[in-house]
């Protein structure tokens, strides 16, 4: 297997930008996982946040590809992979992998309900033998609120035990710390990412890799200063800061209230739009969450302002 | 709006064989079609019993134009169209109008849980929008125990009044009486199947069309000779005949079991093919399965055989 270094730090599940058509924006996209990578945050691009499941394959590819050749680097890129159809599994994560990326966040297949983890080791054995690359790296993505299709600590023994290497790590999106600590006390050297910030000092005092968070969107900056500075006497501050923050902002709906702080501060109303079945917020949801934030003297330091309309 | 015959009768969700590698076998799928509509039975191909989730939108779009390319009736066909991505379903539900399909059936976007009717409606209505095709005949699918995602009274109220004619009906897999009643009460010559053949009678009696069911797949005769004689004095006895096959059935894992069943009688054992996340029966499930049916004199009259290995 070659060598490569574990994917660490915060990762944010960048939120996708629609223009007016409800097409993806990649133009929009890139400015925003540039500034991103400049808070020292990772992209991990087509999460649940970023609305992955309701772009296509083809949609998904695309912007991957955009966004590579647009300079930024791949090696900081954990797109999302899994889907439903093991033949779109396949093509998506074999892109991922060809264009350099850290690594893939796969999700289950969800549609079906109660599936049996011998049917998910199958799988994710057969999306990494047809990927047939040992610079694959799978970060299994268990996020059961709304997969419904858990990932087990049986299916993850038996993963490592028939990949090892290959087989990297999981976001664990349970919301469980019981969970999060079984894991990481199961599997050592394994790359656990807590699914939030709330989780982060503790995970990393666990022998965790760091958070792939929703709100690394908006507050990348302070979420990076906490995971570099988990050691310091100043992390159980620093984590009280993030999670008062984290907790104002997750009272509303999450996926448009990321879209609709993006959208002001960067003076772009078009960052807002979100593809069905997802809706924006309502005006007065809009205004409490602004002045909210704006109470706490919240800011976004160095966020690209898009020139009004000029992306539409 | 162009005039058309609303579908009714007895639909399958078509079972889907798979090859060796896995790849969806268009030859094995063709004959059963044929076979099926022998039976009198429509196509309702890509469905929850078809692994639909678990094909490519390309997948599902080769295997419909190699269904109407080998010569059956579009008319009789009411392929799932409803997808995740907003992109995917318009590619989908537009072709299935330009193939000639009598109806498009359409499960709501199902990877976010908790999503307003609002958020539905929108979705629905940009895919009638941009298919933008009177010959559009839409049917929502109402799944909840799968997709997680339901389709309420108030959305179907709202998107009738939108789309009337396009918006031509609804399968209820609720496995709710109470709810299909409610929908046949509050949109009389709405167009409702029940989700399978143990409500059907009272679906007819009540002003329903039909039923899709998965059982259909294996039992197609007997479930049609229910619906075409439903008024007659037969009634209740061919309805409990068939729902005692039924429920033989369903105590074993239903879409392996379809499989099974269609690989024991027609000879052709690949036919007991999954893709993952889903898994065959175990030899002890399916000795058990088959055994009963013997017991019971189940038969498929009229079975394609194919020929051992010819397709693999």
């Amino acid at each position: 297997m070659t060598e490569t270094t574990q994917m660490r730090g915060v990762l944010s599940p960048v939120i996708t930008p629609f223009k007016a058509d409800l097409t993806p924006d990649a133009n929009r996209l890139i400015a925003q996982c540039r500034w991103l990578l400049s808070q020292n945050v990772g992209l991990a691009v087509f999460g649940t946040n970023s609305e992955a499941n309701s772009l296509s394959v083809d949609e998904k590819l695309m912007l991957l590809d955009m966004l590579v050749e647009a300079g930024l680097d791949p090696k900081r890129m954990m797109p999302g992979t899994g889907a439903c159809a093991l033949s779109d599994s396949v093509r998506l994560t074999k892109r991922a992998v060809e264009l350099g990326c850290g690594g893939a966040l796969m999700l289950p297949p969800f549609y079906y309900k109660g599936v049996s983890d011998e049917g998910l080791f199958r799988n994710f054995a057969e999306v990494i033998e047809r990927v047939g690359d040992d610079r694959l790296r799978i970060y299994l993505y268990h996020i059961p609120p709304v997969s419904q299709v858990p990932i087990t600590l049986g299916l993850i023994d038996r993963l490592l035990k028939a990949y090892p290497g290959i087989v990297a790590g999981v976001k664990d999106s349970s919301g469980d710390w019981n969970n999060t600590k079984a894991m990481l006390d199961a599997f050592p050297g394994f790359g656990v990412f807590a699914g939030q910030e709330l989780m982060l000092l503790d995970n990393m005092r666990n022998g965790g890799v760091g958070c792939i968070s929703a709100t690394a969107n908006v507050n990348p900056g302070p979420i990076h200063q906490l995971y570099a500075n988990w050691e310091s006497s100043e992390a159980d501050r620093m984590q009280a800061d993030v999670a008062a923050t984290r907790k104002f902002i997750q009272q509303f709906p999450m996926i448009p209230s990321l879209k609709q702080i993006v959208a002001h501060y960067s003076g772009d109303a078009g960052w807002a739009r979100l593809r069905p079945p997802l809706v924006e917020l309502t005006a007065e949801l809009s205004t409490k969450l602004l002045d909210g934030l704006a109470e706490r003297n919240f800011a976004m330091p160095g966020l690209p302002k898009v020139q009004k309309g000029a992306a539409d």
